[in-house]
């Protein structure tokens, strides 16, 4: 009689566990798939001021003033990448073809500004042309690297505390928020975040200041 | 003791249930991550001859010739793009700023000969350019479509039998395969196929010849 009590107990402890293993696996892939983020922006952007998300951003305070201007308010491509991107905490690597875009500009001064590590990489042909953002980056203290390749670095994307990828066909351009067709992806998935990471850091010390070709070996 | 040993079975049947059930949520879990591709390309892609790629998937007999070029023979980023894009059966969607390369112009061309419906929407600025390779893609009958807008039709993705996404920063140009800094992303994520099959038929039916302003409407 106790053997057989025991064996019960046994069986009931067993399925006990195996209910709250299923019951810890559903509740985990649940959360996984709740904590990742997965989301595809098409672009020209509707017309919207960004003024109070990037004032919100900037401080207490700082949103005190309403914006005056009458472009509409509310949710729009732009300003879902101008979330996706303030939500830094820790680092930003940018890798951009181009970039003019004000908003996106003042985003990143920003997030420098609150202590978040921000790197660019961008291409030395672009980089110099007219509405080009690059220059009051390097002026806020904002490390930027080009290429030195006949090629373009044509790469179009940034990667937020090191865990979410923004990579698409948009460059950070505002002629391309309003007038282009063009697609980001926002992805959290490590199989695409972490190919994304290592050929940042590639591409960061291939153009690295002194493997640039205008410092002769002798003066290094 | 009946009561007893049919308490103890119930107790058996439900942990043996329970860790059936355990295992097929793994198996199922491990099906589905092994069948959904999750790649990243990068450019600018290691020379490489794509000739036996190319005449192999033309169909038997094709790839009797070896190619006499010298280049290396191998895998490469390219030669992964022509294999995804290959594994066409049903149809292909493809939506791009610019598209000269020589070997994806073939691929897609025996494609369509193979009998997979293939559709292209491209940027009118650009489909005229030389070495362009939508001429050549309409005169085989292909249908394609173009934007009439002052912005770029900059979208640089292809939809492979509705199911994989191929999406990134790469025109399909032998200048930016063989000289850019490029990503490429394979995707088989429902979360970002299904958004850019229905931007690509939101687009297809926008740029339809019927809508183009050059057709005066009493003329229709």
């Amino acid at each position: 009689m106790w053997a057989v009590d025991a064996q019960r107990r046994a069986g009931l402890a067993l399925a006990a566990a195996a209910v709250l293993a299923l019951a810890l696996a559903a509740w985990r892939r649940r959360r996984r798939q709740r904590r990742s983020v997965r989301e595809v922006l098409f672009f020209p952007s509707r017309p919207s001021c960004t003024e109070e998300l990037l004032a919100e951003a900037a401080g207490p305070g700082a949103a005190a003033q309403p914006c005056p201007c009458p472009l509409p308010r509310g949710d729009c491509s732009l300003s879902r990448l101008l979330r996706r991107l303030l939500s830094a905490r820790r680092s930003l690597e940018i890798c951009l073809f181009a970039f003019s875009s004000p908003q996106l500009g003042r985003a990143v001064q920003l997030l420098h500004r609150r202590g978040v590590r921000v790197r660019v990489v961008t291409d030395a042909q672009y980089m110099g042309l007219r509405g080009s953002q690059i220059g009051r980056l390097r002026h806020a203290g904002i490390q930027v690297r080009h290429d030195q390749e006949n090629g373009y670095m044509h790469h179009k994307f940034a990667i937020v505390d090191g865990r979410m990828l923004i990579t698409g066909s948009l460059n950070w351009t505002t002629e391309a928020i309003q007038n282009n067709r063009e697609n980001v992806l926002v992805v959290e998935d490590a199989e695409y975040v972490k190919p994304f990471l290592d050929e940042f850091e590639r591409i960061w010390e291939e153009y690295n200041p002194i493997n640039y070709r205008f410092f002769s070996k002798d003066n290094k």
